[in-house]
């Protein structure tokens, strides 16, 4: 059994372009796990994702504060502590925070195919 | 995008003999998501989970409250909200909730291989 926290975890910014006010921390990652990876994402007052996609899916918990979920020609979906979200593979999607708490959320990511 | 919540997924009395008190949603699962299920238990004042082992592994993320992680052979490791653990395929593991609070968890597995 492996134990860790988010208090020990470092916490990485995100370097995507367009990417604003947003940090990583890889929670659980290879080698060390066979089939995913669990990352922490924190947005900060004023933090974009926006539209991207790729070749795999993300399985997601929102853990605190209020966001918004970017779609290709949708209005964006208000998400909250307690949603949980599925972007498909190569589906477009972005993120924004809202609110005044940090908007914070797991990120589930099956490994790359080698 | 799918976005579901924790208030509105079904709520399942976990039926693994030994188990007492605890309760699993299923968040994410086949056939919606391709490669792994994710899962929040829940755990009330007295809760158990005893040892047991499987061919998968567990990531988990602890949402609330206070617990035990039992191992085999070993003292049980105190955790807590923001810890992360991870068990390997076939190892050992159980759970005790501690304290007054509920003790609740993510735990995401891969599907079966068929």
């Amino acid at each position: 059994m492996y134990k860790t926290s988010i208090s020990q975890v470092p916490i990485e910014s995100v370097q995507m372009e367009g990417v604003s006010k947003t940090n990583i921390q890889w929670l659980l990652n290879k080698p060390r796990t066979p089939n995913f990876a669990m990352r922490r994402y924190q947005m900060e007052k004023g933090g974009t994702i926006p539209l991207h996609s790729h070749s795999w899916e993300h399985e997601m918990y929102v853990l605190s504060g209020t966001g918004l979920a970017l779609e290709d020609g949708k209005e964006p979906l208000p998400v909250k502590v307690g949603d949980v979200l599925y972007i498909e593979p190569y589906e477009l999607h972005g993120w924004e925070q809202t609110g005044d708490e940090v908007f914070t959320f797991l990120c589930v990511i099956p490994h790359p195919k080698e």
